[in-house]
C-alpha cells in the first residue's frame, strides 16, 4: 500500500502502511495497549475502531476478547467510547471522561485505575503497572530520519513508544503541519538512583527535542487517517461562572497589591471544565499583563488570553479546544506556534517544576467539606465522575491552590459544600482558597475550626448555610475531639438524604 | 554578664548574654514566635520556660497573654508542655506530639495548624502565615565571624532567623561540639519566579554551608544553657513489630529479585514511631548492603543500621534519639559525623528531591480503609493525635510509599482497617503498600475494588475480617456507584460503635 498523505518521509517505513483493520490484528486479547490521546486531542482514530470491530466479532462468536488500555488522559469517542461499547476494555488508566466508560466502571464491569497524571510514566518505567505490549500513537508525520512529529497532544507518548514491544502509528493528515516545532520532548528522565535535576526555570524554557524517537524495528504498522480531534464545546459562561471569575480576580489583585504576588502573577494552571475556562476568559479583560501559563491543557480561554496579548506563553501537554477554537487555531497556527509549547505530561505536571515555578493552580471540584477537604472524583462517595487527573500534581505543589465550583449542583438539590466529604482527593493542606458564586474563602493560616466558619459563611449557598451552621455548632458540642469537629452519625447525612429523596435539603 | 560556656566566640555578641527571664521579656503578648526544635531535639529549653512563667504571672494578675508558636515539628516538654500548661499558646504549627498541647487542641482551647513540613518555610516566605516577630533558636555555639553553629536539629531555623524581626539565641553547652560540620544549610531558596533547581542528586551531596548566618543587629539576647535534649525511649520491638518488619523485608527482597529495585535499595525514609524504628533494626540483619537514607529524623534504629555498616550515610533534618542512643552518639560523634547530614526541613522533605532520589517511604498510620485511604492524624475523624508531619511530602513523591500498622489498636477494640477512613491524609494514589502483622498488601496497579479484596484478606485482623468482607459484599450490591463501593449508612459504623460501646466489634 502506498501512502496518500505525503507525510511519511522515511522510505523504510513506507512499506509498513496498511489499513486499520490489518494493524489492529496485531493486538492480542488480554494484552496491554498504550494509546496516545489527552482530552479529545491526538488520540488514534482508526485502529481503536478497527479493534472494536474485531472484539465485537470475537464476542459474537463466543470468544472472550478485551484489552487493558493506558492513555494520557481522557480521549475521544472513537477510542474509549468505541471500545467500551463492545465491552472491550478490561482495565483503563489513568483518567476518563467518556460516558460509556463511566457507566461501565460504575456498574462494576470495567476496572479503572485513577492515577496522578505525572506518575503514570514513572510508574510504568518502575515496572509497577506490568508490561506494555503495543503502543498505538497518533502523530502528524514521519521525518526522513524516522523521527516522529507529534500531533495535538503529547501525553505519555514518549514513554509508550519507548516501553512497548511493538508500535502502531496513525499518521493523521488532519493535524496541522505547522504543529511541527511546537513540541518539547524531554529525553532526560531516568530511574533512580540516576535521576537528574530537570533544568527548566521558566514556562517557555525548551529542554528537549521537537520529535519522538522510535526504534524502527518495533514499528509493525502505519495507518493513515484524516480525522478531526473531537472535543466538546464549552458551555457559554453563565452568571455563576462570571461571579466565580470575578471573586478570584479580585482576590488576585489584592494579593498583588499586598506584594504577595508579582504584578504579572505567577504561571497559571487552569483545570478542565467550564468554570476554569470562564476564569481564563475573565483574565483576558482583567488588570494583569505579561502573564504565563504552565498548565496541563490549553483550552479556548487560554487562546483568548493569548490573543489579548496579556498571556505571553503557555506550556501544556495537550490542546483541549472546542471545534470552533480548533479551527481558529489551525488557521493561525504559525502565529501561535512560538508562544505555545507541548510537553510530555510527566513534565507538564512534574512536582519539581510546579513547585519551582510557583504555579497558581485553579481547579474544579465536585464537593468540598466545611474544613476544605476536596472531592474531585466520586459522586456520593462511590460513583466516579472523571478522575483526579493532574489536580493532585498541581494542588499539592502550587504556590497557591484554588478550587472553584458553583455552590450547588443539580438545580439546587445538591450542595457543593457538605459537612464531610464523601471521598477525599485533596486534603485541607492542599486547598488554600475555595471560590463559589457566593464568595471566596481565603483559608491560609487558619485552623480547621476557623476554616469551617469561613467556608460556610463565604461559599455555601444560603439555602444550605443554616444546615451547615447547625451541624457545625452541634459538632462543637458532641465531637470525639475538637481539632476537626465531626458528628459521626450525621457526617454523611446530606448524601444519605440525596440518595433517599433526591435532595440534600431536609424535608 | 559574661559567658560561662566558652562557646560564644564573637566579641560583639558577648554583650548580649543575659538570663532567660530577661530574654523572654522581649516577647510581646499576641506576637508570633518561631522556635527551633524538631522532635525532642534542638529546641530552646530556657526561654520558653521563662516565657511560661511570665504568662502565668500575667494570667494571675488578670492580664491576657498568649503567643503564636511556630516550630520545626514537635519539641520537648520545656517548650510545648510548659507553654500549654499555662494556656500560653494561641496557635501552634506545624506538628505536635506534646500531650498537654494535644489535650488543649482537642478541647478546642488552642488553634492548631497542621501543615506539610516541607511547606512551612516556603509559605512563611510567601507571606501566607503572617509576620514573624521573634525567633528563639537553640544553637551549639557562635563563631568569631558571628555565624551560628546549629545544634541537634535544623528544622525551620534558617527561615526563622531570616524572617524574624528579632532573634533570641540559646547556646546549649550540652550539645556536642563535634556536631560542627555535620550540617548542610542551603541558602539557595527564593520566591518564584526566581526559584532554581536544587542541585542535589545523592543523599550525601552537600549543597550548602555548615553554619547559619544572622544579622547581628537583630540578635537581642543570648541565653546560655546546658540541658539535654529530651526524646522518649522507643518501646522494644514486640512480636507485631517484628512481623511487620519481616513482611516488608521479604517484599523488598522480592522487588530486588524482580529487578524493580537496586540491590542496595533506594534511599530510605523512615517515619516516626516504634514500628518504623523496628523496621530499621530489622534491616540491620537483613540482606541489603550499601544502603542510604534520605529521611526526616534519625532515630535509634538508623544508628544501629549505620553501626552495622549496611547503611552508608543518612541525611535528615533532626536527631530523634532515645536518651541511651543520644549518649551513645555523643560518645562517638567523630566517627558518625561524616556519615550524617542535617539539613533544613524544606530540603530534607522537598518534593523535588524525594521524587528525584526515589525514596522508599515507610510511615505509620492510625487507620486505613479498604481502598487504602490512610488516616495518619485524626482518631475517630476528629481528635488529632500528632499531625501529618512529613508523611505527605514523602508518600506523594516516593518511588514506593509503604504504610505500616498493627492490625488493631487498644487491645483489639479498634480495627486499623475500616470500611471508610474517618479522615483522610493520604489518598489511595499515594499508598502502594500496606503492612500489618497479618501480612502485606501490594496495591500497585489495582483498581479500588481489587485493592479492597487484597487489603481485607492480607491486612485485617481475623476478628474484623468477616465484618469487612460482609460490608464490602453488601456495598457491591447497594452502592450509588461501583468504582469505590460505599454504603453511606454504614461507612462510619465501626467508629460509631467504638464511640458508643468502646469497641468496633458488633455486639
Ligand atoms: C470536578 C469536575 C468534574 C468539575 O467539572 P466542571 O465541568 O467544572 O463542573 P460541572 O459543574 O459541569 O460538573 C460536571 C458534572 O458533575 C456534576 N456534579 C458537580 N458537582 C456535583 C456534586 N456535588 N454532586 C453530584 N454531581 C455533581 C454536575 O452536575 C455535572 O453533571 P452532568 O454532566 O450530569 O451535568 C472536573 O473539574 C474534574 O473532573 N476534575 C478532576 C480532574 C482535574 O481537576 N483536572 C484538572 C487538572 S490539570
Ligand atoms: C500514625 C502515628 C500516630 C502512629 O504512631 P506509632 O508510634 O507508630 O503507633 P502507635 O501504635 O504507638 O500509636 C500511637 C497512639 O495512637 C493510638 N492509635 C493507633 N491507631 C489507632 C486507631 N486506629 N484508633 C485509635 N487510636 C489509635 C495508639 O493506641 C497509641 O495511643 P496511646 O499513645 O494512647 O497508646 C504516627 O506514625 C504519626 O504521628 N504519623 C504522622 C506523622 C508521620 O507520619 N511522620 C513521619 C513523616 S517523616
Amino acid at each position: 500500500m502506498s501512502q496518500v498523505s505525503g507525510r511519511i518521509h522515511n522510505r523504510a517505513l513506507l512499506g509498513r502502511v496498511m489499513p486499520a483493520g490489518a494493524a489492529a490484528a496485531f493486538i492480542e486479547p488480554g494484552s496491554t495497549v498504550g494509546m496516545s490521546g489527552f482530552t479529545g486531542s491526538g488520540y488514534p482514530k482508526a485502529v481503536p475502531m478497527a479493534l472494536a470491530h474485531r472484539i465485537e466479532a470475537a464476542h459474537a462468536s463466543g470468544q472472550p476478547f478485551s484489552v487493558k488500555v493506558w492513555t494520557g488522559a481522557s480521549t475521544g469517542p472513537e477510542l474509549d467510547g468505541a471500545l467500551a461499547q463492545v465491552n472491550g476494555i478490561e482495565l483503563r488508566l489513568p483518567y476518563n471522561s467518556d460516558p460509556v466508560c463511566r457507566e461501565r466502571i460504575n456498574r462494576g464491569e470495567m476496572e479503572y485505575l485513577d492515577m496522578h497524571l505525572s506518575q503514570v510514566a514513572p510508574m510504568a518505567w518502575q515496572g509497577f503497572l506490568g508490561p506494555l505490549d503495543t503502543a498505538v500513537i497518533e502523530i502528524s508525520g514521519i521525518r526522513e530520519d524516522g523521527s516522529l512529529i507529534p500531533s495535538s497532544s503529547v501525553g505519555n507518548n514518549k514513554t509508550w513508544l519507548d516501553r512497548a514491544r511493538r508500535v502502531i502509528l496513525e499518521v493523521n493528515a488532519w493535524q496541522n503541519p505547522a504543529l511541527d516545532g511546537m513540541h518539547d520532548i524531554y529525553y532526560g528522565t531516568a530511574l533512580p538512583p540516576d535521576r537528574k535535576p530537570i533544568m527548566l526555570t521558566r514556562p517557555d524554557d525548551r529542554i528537549g527535542v521537537p520529535h519522538f524517537r522510535c526504534d524502527p524495528d518495533k514499528i509493525v504498522a502505519i495507518v493513515e487517517t484524516a480525522s478531526p480531534d473531537r472535543n466538546l464545546p464549552f458551555a457559554p459562561a453563565d452568571a455563576a461562572c462570571r461571579m466565580i471569575a470575578g471573586h478570584l480576580l479580585e482576590f488576585l489583585s489584592h494579593e498583588v497589591a499586598r506584594g504577595r504576588m508579582p504584578a504579572a502573577l505567577l504561571p497559571l494552571q487552569s483545570g478542565v471544565g467550564n468554570i476554569a475556562n470562564a476564569v481564563l476568559t475573565g483574565l483576558a479583560s482583567g488588570p494583569f499583563h505579561g502573564m504565563t501559563a504552565y498548565t496541563e491543557v490549553i483550552q479556548d480561554g487560554m487562546l483568548d488570553l493569548l490573543d489579548s496579548g496579556r498571556l505571553l506563553v503557555a506550556s501544556a501537554t495537550a490542546f483541549s479546544l472546542s471545534p470552533d477554537a480548533a479551527n481558529d487555531l489551525n488557521s493561525r497556527m504559525e502565529a501561535f506556534r512560538n508562544r505555545l509549547i507541548l510537553r510530555p505530561q510527566e513534565i507538564s505536571n512534574h512536582p519539581e517544576l510546579i513547585r519551582r515555578l510557583g504555579c497558581i493552580a485553579m481547579n474544579g471540584l465536585i464537593e468540598a467539606d466545611i474544613y476544605g477537604n476536596v472531592n474531585s472524583t466520586h459522586i456520593m462517595g462511590s460513583r466516579i465522575q472523571n478522575g483526579i487527573g493532574g489536580s493532585g500534581d498541581f494542588a499539592r505543589n502550587a504556590f497557591l491552590s484554588v478550587f472553584m465550583t458553583p455552590s450547588t449542583a443539580k438545580g439546587g438539590a445538591i450542595s457543593a459544600i457538605v459537612p464531610h466529604a464523601s471521598h477525599v482527593d485533596h486534603i485541607t493542606q492542599d486547598v488554600q482558597v475555595i471560590v463559589t458564586e457566593q464568595g471566596l474563602a481565603d483559608l491560609r493560616g487558619l485552623s480547621p475550626r476557623r476554616r469551617a466558619r469561613v467556608i460556610i459563611d463565604r461559599c455555601a449557598h444560603p439555602t444550605y448555610r443554616p444546615l451547615l451552621q447547625d451541624y457545625f455548632a452541634r459538632a462543637l458540642q458532641g465531637s470525639y475531639g475538637l481539632q476537626s469537629p465531626m458528628l459521626l452519625d450525621e457526617a454523611l447525612a446530606f448524601h444519605q438524604r440525596y440518595c433517599a429523596t433526591g435532595s440534600m435539603l431536609s424535608s
